[in-house]
């Protein structure tokens, strides 16, 4: 499959776990996820690569010699009904790099990366293989997040089969710089007619869990005034965040994306509704204040309802600064293809976000159709997804 | 076992499918109904009553002999997590009055009856069993109702063994009057100090299916101004017919108790949630008008958040009155044991509803402690199960 073009390989590639109706369902080591992998593997095998896996499931494929690697990559896994765009396009970018550039290397190495677990629809946190690869989150850490199921990543990473060497971990190999394709998963390149976006960095996210505790009991009898309503609590808790995001001023955004109510029988009322609330903004101080003003929020809301919540932070990233020197590299590749550029922020966390902790870090974004991304509608032309590779490999070219 | 006494019976039995944290997990015929099933034909068997099952899974045990047959009956599935009284209290009071009157009954019958899929936790709608028996429901209609799995009433039967026979329906069976002992799962009986309650009838439900679509996307990029969050819109009709009904001073309750959310994952905006909303009064026009003004106030909230909604009847039910003579018979009983007792509604459905459509009905209560029900917390006294049992044998012995 050496001779196929990028975009052959890409749409081949990407319809593991995907149908018309469910969108992607490629889960962090899931079956589809799985075969995806291998596919990968194929490729590198068919340019001769030299292929490694670390401890946290991440797959390297490396061609050229020296001491200079520049390495390119993004995942695999998806949200459950996402689209297949994100993620992939970074991964296929890479292997298709090792295929244009691979014999022509002189005193310099390219290495493919796909990353595990970068959603976090499965194992929370995300970026879970980024993470545990540049020593952000411990072994232990990494292999105790559990799934919905109770599985754990280790057993998980075991039954995989992609359980690697620590020694192969990205802060264990001689990896220079890292360079990601992604596509910008918002509406700004679309609308502002940008050809492709240059992340100055990504913003802060600040996760919290938000829990009520209420009083389950038959519907009918009991009468309205003396119910403890757990779901009555946690929407309005969903509602009250939402209108202070939106009437802020602020860049911001913050989203209750997961809601599980308990028993969720139609004729009982909710006794325990458990929520992840989502904060991003490009101030770090911003994100951590409007997280406290939402606490502070179900705190009055638990109060009037009678219903006790308990509100605990899960993880919050710093704002990261993508390396200044690679940004101009790209600025450059940019101009010379004469493609119109914008700078921006990433709103969405990358694999970069950690990398950047170890190397020089950069990343380059194609539009997105109408913003739409993690479900079936995610789109981008043919046309970006070539322009975005254009810039990586004459980015990657001149560095 | 035919020595044993009624509390034992009762605690011994109930505990199938019970576990201290989950409570009882008894759904209609997965393993622990029919594990319960069992057991209950064992104590048929015991007492030599006569055996049926009907083609809606219904357990019928007979002793006696004539044209006078008193039933006496209820459900012993659960909801999930449900509580250990709910029904198996009424099935095991059909059994005891067998074991206590069975030896001594003359020219009159007596039959143990137990319904299936009353709770309508595993198929919707409730009260499955009865309104198959009765023929409120058509076969076609009961058998094409799917469980969350996708199997469905028909396949759950076959499987689980108690498929019988369309003649053994309690339309086609010589039952000439039906009694049912219940908890009241409500706190009026416990906070006014009464022993025993005489249901007038049974409120009118309205159940309605609520399902807001809007665009799931990225949780980050998608900025708080063009987001349509099916999530948003669905906490706020919650909220909002919450407050509606109790600020309403009406006799009348409100509730969602399922809300099911898509693709639910914490860094994606909510793209679909459907929910129920179960509405009851014991006058039929206030449910249905203020059911038709939450699909008002649903049309005004999917207006204003981008967000269309699709807001369906799922069923309602006629205000049942239960009949008078049977009523003044358990008044006598519960005078004549010096019981205090109440007259009110019943605000849960049951199987009696049903029942009273084909022959004379009416139910007997027992205090629900801090009114809980439908949740593992639910409990009445060992002194309260006697003394409902003693008004219901007090009854069909004067009857």
């Amino acid at each position: 499959m050496v001779n196929e073009d990028f975009l052959t390989m890409f749409h081949r590639l990407t319809s593991v776990g995907w149908s018309e109706e469910n969108g992607v369902n490629r889960l962090a080591l899931n079956e589809y996820d799985i075969q995806a992998r291998k596919n990968l593997e194929d490729e590198m095998r068919a340019v001769k690569a030299d292929i490694k896996q670390d401890d946290a499931g991440l797959i390297f494929g490396t061609l050229g010699s020296g001491n200079d690697n520049t390495a390119i990559g993004s995942h695999m896994d998806s949200v459950p009904n996402g689209g297949r765009f994100d993620g992939f396009y970074g991964v296929m970018s890479g292997m298709q790099l090792l295929k244009d550039l691979g014999s022509t290397l002189k005193n310099r190495k390219i290495t493919a990366i796909d990353f595990t677990n970068e959603e976090g629809a499965r194992f929370q946190p995300s970026l879970l293989g980024s993470g545990m690869s540049t020593g952000v989150f411990t072994k232990e850490f990494a292999y105790s997040r559990k799934d919905s199921d109770g599985i754990t990543f280790e057993e998980a990473l075991e039954k995989s089969g992609y359980m690697g060497e620590e020694q192969n971990r990205v802060k264990n190999q001689d990896i220079t710089r890292y360079l990601e394709l992604h596509i910008e998963q918002g509406p700004v390149l679309e609308l502002e007619n940008y050809q492709v976006g240059i992340p100055k960095g990504i913003v802060t996210m600040v996760v919290d869990n938000v829990s009520f505790t209420g009083e389950s009991n038959q519907a009918g009898p009991t009468p309205m005034k003396v119910r403890k309503d757990a779901l009555v609590a946690a929407s309005r808790f969903t509602v009250a965040v939402r209108d202070m995001a939106k009437s802020s001023g602020k860049e911001l955004t913050m989203t209750v994306g997961k809601i599980n109510n308990f028993p969720n029988a139609y004729n009982v009322i909710p006794g325990k509704v458990t929520m992840n609330l989502d904060t991003r903004s490009p101030d770090k101080k911003t994100a951590e204040e409007y997280s406290k003003m939402a606490k502070e929020i179900s705190e009055k809301i638990a109060s009037e309802e009678g219903v006790p919540v308990d509100f605990k932070n899960q993880w919050t990233t710093e704002t990261t600064i993508f390396d200044e020197d690679m940004r101009k590299e790209i600025i450059k590749s940019c101009k010379s293809l004469n493609l119109k550029y914008k700078e921006l922020y990433s709103w969405p966390g990358h694999d970069a976000q950690y990398m950047n902790r170890v190397v020089p870090t950069a990343m380059i974004f194609i539009p997105s159709h109408n913003g739409r991304s993690h479900t079936r509608e995610e789109y981008s032309s043919d046309q970006d997804l070539i322009n975005g590779y254009s810039v990586l490999k004459r980015t990657v070219e001149s560095l």
